[in-house]
């Protein structure tokens, strides 16, 4: 087997989005998975076919080549600025249902003024629960860009939006739950708030795979968008978000290249491979840069680009091929053209289709 | 400008390559330049059109996509085991002149046997001078594998290799030049010994861009094989390698997505655009995610995967453009499928032919 490269188990795969849309139901929420994480429109038509009720994308370029796969409803949960990108977003909006994110008046008008030639366009508020990236903060500032927007013509309010990103830096499950209730707390409050204020919405959004299996329990949320679910990985792993790496779905394979050193063994897969991911914001309290499967003496320590270099204690020799599990695999399939998938003994290549598509 | 997006300045390009060229004739050594810096070979042919005698790569897929680009004369800097590699190493030495890394008898029987239907093979040894990564220890390692190696029927020695990428992780410049003196004591020490137990051979090579400048000049060294200097980036500056930002042939430029909070702004460049790099092994002393022109008062504090956080002061608005050195340009520009390349006026786009090829 030629390496490094990206294998799935399909049934796994499978396991992980029927688990996660049974959790949905289970909490009377809409699922509505984001596809950065696998890039992949065979697993987002997957995701529809167990129920999700659409799809999240991080990038218009990502919404794009879904739609040419045939998905018909996306969020793109991001600020979009640019006026070849706002061309795009118009093209966009009239072949399939569509919203953006938005979380600033000039945002909003710059948005407004850039798809004028449309008839319109549903946008969702994005709120900080905590993160300190994009998003106004929850409550008042909510409701007077809710206010402001309402003023612009062409855009329609379905709802806000909110990422607790914040949870892959969690020290402990304590604290992972606690910024699951609150990411919960702070959207149904804000949309009490904009009620108050006669403005109605349709949509209040959570998600992040850590946070989801609380904050989709509180009242008030309709909508959730995990996206790792469908893979996990060792960062998953180390927050205590499952409890095996059996619930891993995707390995990188690769093979020992060199021996030069009693303690030590090189792979063939570096940060070109495996990425440099210690989590998916800061450090989610992995160990190395992957956990060889078998081998729990062993320790990736360090990449260079095209070198992983273990350290520890292994039977390993030159030549053989192990499995890794990556700290964070959302990552790692933007870093592959092709992904191998098995079920039973049938193997499939898919094409990484919204790989690199930042723009 | 849709962003993000990779701009290369094309005379800062040629500048960069006719310096390293003007470099390696003064030091009378040649010039291998590593190209899974830029994996364009368009730039491969700039290299070879300013002197040098041939290319050097990370992985096999690179040197297949040099090779269908034209370039006639590739050393494969690397370790490389599996069946499915030794065919496509025997297709591929049947069309250029090739020559592949070895660390270890083992590996060095298992080439020559999975090679076994080619007439032969070059092979350079990889000697560690310090990086800790793949190659036998200097002197009689050397000597040992050597001797083994000529009893082998179809691998030719043609010499000894080293790649000093420990030079990243000096302290000062001092260490720098500490590091790059040993790199060519070590190679010239361990030709000597070769000689001495009768091996003769024709190639003593080293090279790292940290180091290039030193290392060539030892008598003894025969080529050289830096990477990054066509781009050079925020962490060679960082290193004092080059004395400007002015030398940086690659930039990112970014869209400023949101302006959450006073002191905080969102840029579409994250992870997937910028890399987590802080160095090419470990870390070079850079500061934040990339360098903003212009901003020196702003730094990239995080980066997920499509957001790029700045913070600091600055007066930039929602929409505004802004151009980023990143902190290693050779991870960044795997990441992208095009390169946007501009002389003067004029306008080129270059595909990242060599992207993602890591088998």
């Amino acid at each position: 087997m030629d390496t490094p490269r990206i294998v799935i188990d399909e049934r796994r795969l499978d396991t992980n989005i029927e688990d996660m849309a049974v959790m949905a139901r289970k909490a009377g929420v809409a699922l509505r998975p984001h596809i950065k994480s696998h890039k992949l429109p065979q697993v987002a038509h997957k995701q529809l076919a167990a129920g999700a009720c659409g799809i999240t994308v991080a990038k218009l370029g990502e919404a794009e080549v879904m739609a040419e796969h045939g998905i018909k409803d996306i969020f793109l949960a991001n600020e979009v600025m640019g006026s070849e990108k706002f061309e795009r977003l118009s093209a966009l909006a009239r072949r399939i249902r569509l919203a953006v994110g938005v979380d600033s008046l000039e945002g909003a008008q710059a948005l407004a003024e850039g798809i004028r030639a449309h008839t319109g366009l549903d946008v969702l508020i994005e709120v900080d629960s905590g993160l300190r990236r994009c998003g106004v903060e929850p409550g008042r500032e909510v409701v007077s860009l809710a206010q402001e927007i309402s003023r612009l013509e062409n855009l329609h309010l379905r709802g806000i939006f909110t990422h607790a990103g914040h949870s892959y830096g969690a020290a402990d499950r304590a604290e992972l739950e606690k910024i699951a209730l609150a990411e919960g707390k702070v959207m149904v409050e804000s949309a009490r708030e904009l009620r108050q204020a006669g403005i109605d919405i349709e949509v209040v959004s959570v998600g992040a795979t850590p946070t989801v299996a609380i904050s989709a329990f509180t009242p008030g949320v309709t909508e959730i968008r995990p996206g790792n679910y469908v893979f996990y990985d060792a960062m998953q792993l180390a927050l205590g978000v499952i409890p095996s790496i059996e619930y891993c779905s995707l390995r990188v394979y690769s093979t020992v290249i060199s021996h030069p050193a009693p303690k030590r063994w090189v792979l063939d897969a570096g940060s070109k491979a495996l990425s440099l991911d210690k989590g998916a914001h800061g450090h989610s309290g992995v160990e190395g840069h992957g956990i060889i499967i078998g081998q729990p003496k062993l320790r990736i320590v360090r990449l260079s680009e095209e070198h992983g270099v273990a350290e520890g204690e292994s039977m390993l020799q030159v030549g053989d091929v192990v499995e890794i599990v990556p700290n964070h695999a959302c990552t790692v399939v933007n870093l592959f053209d092709e992904v191998e998938v098995w079920q039973g003994l049938q193997r499939q290549v898919w094409e990484v289709a919204a790989r690199g598509k930042s723009r």
